[in-house]
């Protein structure tokens, strides 16, 4: 085993359930509630644009929860993934510490979006759903979807943030290819997009607003139903087949990680990642920290405020207790489009505020630095939202270091930045701005926050 | 194994010598002549550009070469690559065949040209050699070129085709990432491409001027030399990892192919995938087919000559024994820059000459069209490169339904697409022109080889 660089499994030795944190939370988190009646929803509530089968999922207290066989089918083109040791990376640190990466980026979409993608367009097919409309930020998301939809037989629309969309052109073909059609948001299609559009005619765009010109169209027709690519418990379920492969490879290198990294937007691939490990913890008081890296321009976890907030932009989703700078909150432009979203998801929200995890800002100049230092020794180029992750492995390893202290870290490599790659032209020309947002910015938007319960 | 859809090996199982298809050829390859004296040239002869053991792997007659445990090493970065069964193309074609295809895009350059970067990288730096130069077409083998001299502390110099710069800028960004340097062909800087540029300002360039553009560097200074990414003895012999490993993983799925399916631009990727099988006809008569797929509009195999020419537009390579349509012969711009050759490889030619392996041509909107419909069914979308080979692959499985037989076809998915989506977009906006050369535009173009012998 001395000089292996990464562990593959089988496709018998993939995990056959998802794993499902609800069952294992000492305080579980409040209900989502009604935002006309302050009342907990209800399955009907969300019958309008989710199937009910997803909608299951998203209260279920069961610990384990099969994955299909048609999901599995599909997992399999690309499951299990590889679990690397980054020996190369640790040697350009000379640190004294074991860095192991699971990588997500390996499969057609990109990254671990593909997990929830195939299920979730598997769940609305069951039900005779015809079509799908969903937002994305990088155009991950839109990409994992785009093929899953297609896989099963349904339309997708695709509401792409504009800046995104104007940043990444190649993801906009992709998801062409696999047949998505795919409209820049804010757009005129949507009464949630015009209303952006005249306060701002070059808004760029954001997660919240995307969402709720999504929604706005799945309410219109019975047959067309709304996916979210995060934040929501049953995508986070259909992430931990992550960290459940991760586990079980880890411990196959005789080793198990002191600390456990993920870049987080709202919260999905952290929990991927993550949750299984946390779940040792919490069940066998094993010993395990999580670590979420978010943007210092964005830093719902590390400044927002805990809330009942709305998951959108306009106001359509429930409310949902949780990490939020508020739903009107505009992020920077940063290239790392997958994380500019205003608020966290309700597991990660309930699992910061009671101390089961830990959360920190980067800036994300530093980031590419590691994404650069990352692709030049590991050989993968990361997509900007890994970098965050890379930034926080590197953090450990450093500090580490410095405590004459030898730790094993594993962070999730959620995905490849070869459609990204303007961004790195222009952390090279010196022209990535950075941003952390200042205690009167945080003030001011928390401020705005209406809370309505 | 009935559900299985792809055949992973552990490091352990990767092969750890290089198969050498000139011991097993029952007509050797004549030898490369010297362009003045006319005589075969030795090993002195190609020192001022190619490390002395790369040079003995050209000229090798050993059957088995070992991989050195520093390339082994890095390998492992992406090794054993994964065979795919492809039951989503197969279910979509209603075939009766089996498909199977060997995956070489995931590792860090998105093609199989890290197999031999990592080695040619490697016996470079052992030598004491400085820098690097070397052309590249699409941008596959300058992205496997890069990463891999970086790791080895090698400086690198890329001549990219300035058709192929233009379309994949973001493969040149990739290289910067790798801390290669990268111009596009034909430059200013060599004389070989000042003089193109004198005769045709607006060149699109071609491999073939590139090929001269880095070897003209790479003579002027002893720290300097060249490296090419296909066509050559060792380059194939590197590559012939990828058969090696697929022929283990295709018999654990408890197959074996009736017909080896490859793109051909050089050689390097079709011989990659093939030889291996090839020796188990040429040893053990074991019955497989091999087809080597070629675009239309530059093809070499089909078409072209088998005489001595030179390897690059100037004339600055040794005369070699081979297929070709004239070194000055200019391929149309089509997306696939990796194919754009005017040659086939020595060992190639001489296999084509004696009747054990195949060549058809194809035309790139078919290709396209292939690549498609297997980004729809399979998930990866292809490198347009290896679409010839999933056209070739289509092609083997219709040919076997109509006469109402099964096959199991093994074709070799040599690179991923995401550098080159806006070929795809071309393709959707029915704007990629077909072109078979005409007979003659052959003739025309074999009329103008000088054959020198």
């Amino acid at each position: 085993m001395e000089k292996f660089k990464k562990i593959i499994l089988s496709e018998n030795e993939m995990p056959k359930q998802w794993y499902n944190i609800m069952a294992d939370m000492p305080n579980k988190p409040l209900p989502p509630l009604h935002p006309a009646t302050k009342q907990p929803v209800g399955p009907e509530d969300l019958a309008a644009v989710f199937p009910m089968e997803l909608i299951k999922q998203e209260v279920s207290a069961e610990r384990y929860i099969d994955i299909p066989d048609e999901v599995l089918d599909l997992y399999m083109k690309f499951r299990p993934s590889p679990l690397f040791r980054a020996t190369s990376l640790e040697k350009a640190l000379g640190t004294k510490s074991k860095i192991y990466y699971k990588y997500e980026g390996g499969n057609y979409s990109g990254s671990h979006k593909a997990n929830t993608a195939i299920a979730q367009a598997y769940y609305n097919k069951q039900e005779g759903v015809r079509r799908i409309t969903t937002e994305t930020g990088a155009g991950q998301w839109g990409s994992a979807m785009s093929f899953a939809c297609n896989h099963f037989g349904l339309e997708l629309l695709v509401f792409m943030v504009k800046v995104s969309y104007n940043q990444k052109p190649g993801r906009k073909l992709l998801m062409n290819t696999y047949n998505a059609k795919v409209v820049p948001s804010p757009s005129t299609l949507t009464s949630a997009g015009r209303k952006i559009l005249e306060m701002d005619p070059d808004s760029p765009g954001s997660l919240g607003i995307a969402i709720s010109e999504a929604m706005e169209i799945a309410a219109q027709d019975p047959y067309t139903k709304y996916s979210l690519g995060s934040v929501l418990n049953h995508v986070i379920l259909h992430q931990t087949i992550v960290g459940q492969e991760a586990m079980i490879q880890i411990e196959k290198a005789g080793d198990y990680p002191d600390v456990v990294i993920g870049c987080f937007g709202g919260g999905s691939n952290f929990s991927g990642i993550g949750f299984p490990f946390l779940r040792e913890k919490l069940q066998h008081g094993k010993n395990v920290r999580l670590v979420a890296v978010e943007p210092s321009s964005c830093p719902k976890l590390t400044k927002g405020k805990f809330t009942y907030d709305f998951g959108d932009t306009a106001g359509m989703t429930p409310l949902l207790p949780m990490y939020t700078l508020g739903h009107n909150f505009m992020p920077d432009k940063i290239h790392a489009g997958g994380l500019r979203y205003h608020g966290a998801g309700v597991l990660v929200s309930q699992l910061l505020k009671d101390g089961f995890i830990e959360a920190k800002a980067k800036m994300q100049r530093e980031c590419f630095e590691g994404a650069v230092l990352f692709a030049r020794t590991e050989g993968i180029l990361p997509a900007p939202e890994s970098s965050y992750a890379i930034a926080g492995a590197l953090d450990e390893a450093r500090k580490a270091d410095l405590e004459g202290v030898s730790k094993t870290i594993l962070f999730n490599l959620s995905g490849h930045g070869h459609f990204d790659i303007s961004a790195y032209e222009k952390y090279f020309e010196n022209n990535l701005p950075d941003h952390e947002l200042t205690a009167a910015e945080v003030e001011n938007a928390i401020s705005k926050i209406e809370v309505p319960v």
